[in-house]
C-alpha cells in the first residue's frame, strides 16, 4: 500500500509499504476514505515531536471503512464507516476510566505519532472499540472528519477547560481550524461575545461567517480594542489556539479577574507568566491534550444540524498528491486553507 | 492613639495617629485587642506593594471590640467582639455577588493597603456588614485571629482552587503560616497524601504535627523524592505556598498530569511557564487573592475543634513593642516564628 511517511530526510514521503495485519485480539484494520494534515503533523516534520521518529507513517485523523477486527472487538465489524479517533483509549485504566483517555497508559495520541497513522491506504486502529465510532448517514463524510481531531480539541481543551458559558465573553487568539472548532461549540453555549483574534482578514472574515461576534486584526492595540469591548473588564475565557509566547502573553493581558486561560496551542518553548500581576487576579490556566471523549456527542450535533462544519473544509486532493498537499498546508494562510480533505 | 505606620522611609514606624471617625453609614469603628502580621505586610515595607503608598497604617488582620457602628450597619452593635476579615465586601457589587469580594468595586484588600489598617489601637472598618464577623465564645482569641486572613487563604487559595479531595495526593510548596493553613484544611478533605516540602526542618516538623503525611526537605533531589512517594505519577495538587521563580517552577515538575498547581505566594517577578511539557498534560494553574468567603464556615469549623489552630501561634508580643517584632518576624525562621499574636 501507499503510505505518508516521515523520511529520515525530514520530509513528507509517499512511499510504499505492507498493509497492516491485526498484532492484538483488540485491533482493528481499517481501509481509509478520507484523511487530512493537522497543524501538529507540521509539528513532527519540524522535529519538534520527541516521540515520533522517522520512518513512521503520520496522520491521526480520518473516515475509513472496517476492513477486518480483533477478536475482542465487540462494537464494529468488517463494512462499517467509522471515524478515526486521533486518541486511542484502552477503556480500561486509569486515566481511561476518569475519562482522560489522552493519558491512556497503553493508548492516547498514538496514531501517527508512536504507531503508524491514517495518511496510508490502510490503517491499523487499537483498541478499536475505545478508539473507532461509526460514521453517520445524515452528515458528509466532510463534517465528520473534523470530529477526528479538530472540534473536539476546539471542544474540549478550548470551551470546557475555558468553562464558557450562558452570558459570559470570549476571546480566541487564533482562527486556524482549531480556533474556529472552538468557535462553533463556543457558541452553542451561548456566551455574550465571542471576539476572534487573528492576523489574517481572510480567516477572520470566515470567523464572522461562523458566529463571531467581533473580529480583531492582531496588532499594536489589540488590548485595547478587546478592553473597549469589554468596558475594561477583560474576558471571562481566554482561548489560546497558536502555541507561541507572544500569543500567551497576550492572553495573560485579555483576561478578566476571575477569567481562565484555555491553552490549546502545541508549544515548543517555555513562556513567561507574568504572577507578578497575575497571583492576585483570581484567574485559571488550563492545558489539555483533547481526550476525544467528546466525539460521540458532537456526533449527535452535526448528524442534527446543530453543529455545522463544511465551512472548516476548504480544498480537495487526492491522496497520490499528498506530498503537494503538505507544501499547501504548510503555507496555509497564503493558500487561504483551512483544512483539507484527501481522498483515497 | 498609637499606630503602626508604613513611615517614609520605608521602616516601620510607631506613631501618634488622631482616632478613626465614621466616614460612611456602613463604617464601624473598631478597638483591636490582637493583630499579627503576615508576609504580606513584609512585602509592603520592601516596597512589592504598589497599592500602598508611605503613611499608611498597615495591618489586615485583628480581633476587636466594636466601638461604634454608622447609621447602616445592621449585624453589629457596640460591644460586639469580632474578627476582622482582610478583605473588605460591599455585598453587593456585580463581583461581590458571584462570591469573589476580593475584588470588590468598593473593598476588596482595603485595610492597611489603601486605608488605614488593624495595627492600630483603633481601626475604622469600612461595609462593616460584610467584612467582620461575631467571634465565637468556644474558641480562643489566638485560633479566630488566624481566621482574619492565614486559614481562609490556605483553604481558598490553595484547597478549594486545587480541587484537593478524598483520596488524592498534595504537596505544599512552603510551610509557612499559609502553606499550614493549606495543610490542617487539606487534611479535613481526606487526601491521600500531604507532602510538606520546606528548606526549614523546624517548619517541617511542626507540618508533621499538623498531620502531613511526608515532610521533605527541598534540595536538589526533591522531585525524585516527591516521585518514589507517588510511584512515579507525581502529585495531584500542588499547593504554592512561597511566591518565588525557583518554588513556582518546583510546581510544574510535581503535578501529575491531570493535576493542579495552586499558586498562594505573592510574586514580584513573572515565572517561567515550562508550556513546552505542559500543554499536553491536561494540569490547571490558579491564581486568588483571598475572598474570605469561607471564613464564616472556619468559625464554625474552629468553634466545633474540628479544625485546631493554636500551633500557628509561636510568639505573643505586646503592641509597644511592634517596631521589634517587625524585625523578628522579618527574620521568622531564624526565631522558630511562625505566627506572631500581637495584643493591645
Amino acid at each position: 500500500m501507499k503510505a505518508l511517511v516521515y523520511a529520515a530526510n525530514g520530509r513528507p514521503s509517499l512511499e510504499e509499504r505492507p498493509k497492516p495485519i491485526i498484532l492484538k485480539p483488540t485491533d482493528a484494520i481499517v481501509k481509509m476514505v478520507k484523511t487530512t494534515i493537522c497543524g501538529t503533523d507540521l509539528h513532527i516534520f519540524k522535529g519538534d515531536v520527541a516521540t515520533c521518529a522517522t520512518g513512521r507513517v503520520v496522520g491521526h485523523e480520518g473516515i475509513a471503512i472496517v476492513e477486518q477486527v480483533g477478536d475482542n472487538v465487540s462494537l464494529f465489524k468488517p463494512g462499517d464507516k467509522v471515524i478515526v479517533a486521533c486518541i486511542t483509549s484502552c477503556t480500561t485504566c486509569s486515566n481511561c476510566r476518569r475519562g482522560m483517555p489522552s493519558h491512556c497508559s497503553d493508548g492516547g495520541w498514538v496514531l501517527g505519532n508512536t504507531a503508524d497513522g491514517t495518511q496510508a491506504e490502510y490503517t491499523r486502529v487499537p483498541h478499536a472499540d475505545g478508539s473507532l465510532h461509526h460514521a453517520v448517514k445524515g452528515a458528509s463524510d466532510d463534517a465528520q472528519l473534523m470530529l477526528s481531531d479538530t472540534v473536539p480539541t476546539g471542544y474540549e481543551c478550548g470551551v470546557v477547560q475555558g468553562k464558557v458559558k450562558l452570558g459570559s465573553t470570549v476571546a480566541i487568539v487564533g482562527s486556524g481550524p482549531v480556533g474556529l472548532g472552538a468557535l462553533v461549540t463556543s457558541q452553542l453555549c451561548s456566551p455574550l461575545q465571542i471576539i476572534m483574534i487573528d492576523l489574517n482578514e481572510k480567516r477572520l472574515s470566515t470567523a464572522r461567517s461562523l458566529g463571531a461576534t467581533h473580529a480583531v486584526v492582531s496588532g499594536s492595540n489589540v488590548v485595547e480594542q478587546v478592553m473597549q469591548l469589554t468596558a475594561g473588564r477583560g474576558v471571562d475565557t481566554v482561548i489560546e489556539a497558536v502555541g507561541i509566547p507572544a500569543t500567551f502573553e497576550l492572553c495573560q493581558k485579555l483576561v478578566a479577574v476571575g477569567g481562565t486561560i484555555a491553552n490549546m496551542g502545541v508549544h515548543g518553548t517555555k513562556v513567561d507568566l507574568h504572577m507578578e500581576t497575575l497571583w492576585d487576579k483570581n484567574i485559571t490556566i488550563t492545558t489539555r491534550l483533547v481526550d476525544a471523549s467528546s466525539t460521540a456527542m458532537l456526533i449527535k450535533l452535526v448528524e442534527s444540524s446543530k453543529l455545522q462544519l463544511e465551512k472548516f473544509v476548504t480544498h480537495h486532493f487526492a491522496f497520490n498528491d499528498i506530498e503537494k498537499v503538505y507544501d499547501i498546508f504548510g503555507a496555509a494562510e497564503a493558500h487561504n486553507c483551512l483544512k483539507v480533505v484527501i481522498e483515497f
